[in-house]
């Protein structure tokens, strides 16, 4: 299965209360050899730094889960957005 | 299916040649309602940039997949990182 159909299969269907937009971003880091390092807590403050960048992001509608299994970490944010264009395309 | 568990399954198994380490970013932008703009483009350069601060990213071990859906885009970055500690820690 191609990482658009989970997504897509993983998604409660839009009500009209929920049909807005949202971005989601992953990082997985997998070490399967060598010294391990947890890498995830460094790339996470900045991720929101960056996108912050193009659009204002509430805290109150970005939700973050890390998951660590024996060889995988998953950092997963999920971010509400707000109706209307990213700041890049204001300026 | 829990993200972790779609992610392992979706990996070869680690042969002695593949054993590395890995990142994996996976940014899903869901637009449901009102103007759609690409926001992924924007976001692919910086967050190499952000995870060139903390590990030397060598380009030819970085692929980049963009998967465009009616009503949500994926970009896919997957990166080969090198054996060792990242450079904050070495700092």
């Amino acid at each position: 299965m191609r990482l658009l159909e989970f997504l897509k299969l993983s998604r409660r269907p839009p009500s009209a209360e929920t049909a807005k937009q949202r971005l989601q971003v992953i990082i997985a880091h997998e070490r399967t050899a060598g010294p391990a390092y947890d890498f995830l807590p460094l790339l996470q403050r900045e991720l929101l730094e960056v996108i912050r960048k193009y659009v204002e992001v509430d805290p109150n509608k970005v939700k973050v889960d890390i998951d660590k299994g024996e060889s995988i970490s998953v950092l997963e944010v999920n971010i509400e957005l707000p109706p209307g264009l990213p700041r890049s395309q204001l300026v």
